[in-house]
């Protein structure tokens, strides 16, 4: 028996649709990436609306899957706090697609064009400095430390 | 009222799952991308293992979100071919960029090296060539109008 686990192919596609490929998750990921949210709370406040007991069961999953990673919190230690791994670090340049394609073909967009623009003509690069800010707690668009905040620095 | 359609949100990331951020429908648009698959026999085949059920009502709304278009076949008037729109053909970034995180994290993983390799070197020309070759009714890696075969043949 090659595997422990049941799995439906060796294909890298479906893998990656194994780990993470559902809505709800890719959501959490979303908001860590994009919101810089951290907690169960947070997470719970999202507009799409996701219930207590699927945010839950994601969050394990992720956990169990190496791709998030859960601290108590130094300030106050009731609180647990998700941070990615570099595996689910590594998920960013999907989530950037996704956004890109959903800013594409979406007339009603909530995506602001300024973002999609500086994507479209820097990606690799605008993919690193994501990755960097996210790795040391940041996010895309929340909070002084923001990769938006990062850009509007710049001379 | 801002739409007809119920959604969960403006986020274009949201929008992308709600278009075709279902695995199932992933894995028929791999199938046309990197196995050149057109018809519901073929999708049918796949090693995932889908039910007749699920791949009909995915075929069904992948082709109602504009992302496949049904064709008859030319050749065999009874059979339907299912070709993806430029709208699809827009998610070939997505299914590289999930590929490339399958082969990474999965030890076990299906994809020849020598592929993940040439798609890290040359992302954005790979991602233009296979969007020709899958538009032109070629797929990555089966047939003599391959991504692969084209590689090949270069001096």
């Amino acid at each position: 028996m090659k595997q422990t686990q049941q799995r439906r192919s060796d294909c890298p596609i479906n893998f990656a649709l194994e780990m993470f490929g559902d809505a709800w998750s890719l959501l959490i990921i979303r908001d860590i990436v994009y919101f810089g949210k951290k907690t169960y709370g947070e997470f719970l406040e999202s507009e799409e609306g996701i219930a207590t007991n699927i945010l839950a069961s994601r969050l394990a999953q992720l956990e169990q899957k190496g791709i998030l990673v859960k601290h108590r919190c130094d300030a106050d230690k009731r609180k647990e706090l998700y941070m990615l791994t570099e595996k689910g670090l590594d998920l960013i340049p999907i989530l950037v697609e996704m956004a890109y394609w959903g800013a594409k073909h979406d007339p009603e967009t909530g995506a602001p064009q300024a973002w999609i623009d500086m994507v479209k003509a820097n990606k690799e690069s605008m993919i690193a400095l994501i990755r960097d800010t996210v790795q040391n707690g940041g996010s895309i668009f929340v909070g002084a430390d923001s990769v938006f905040s990062k850009l509007a620095a710049e001379p």
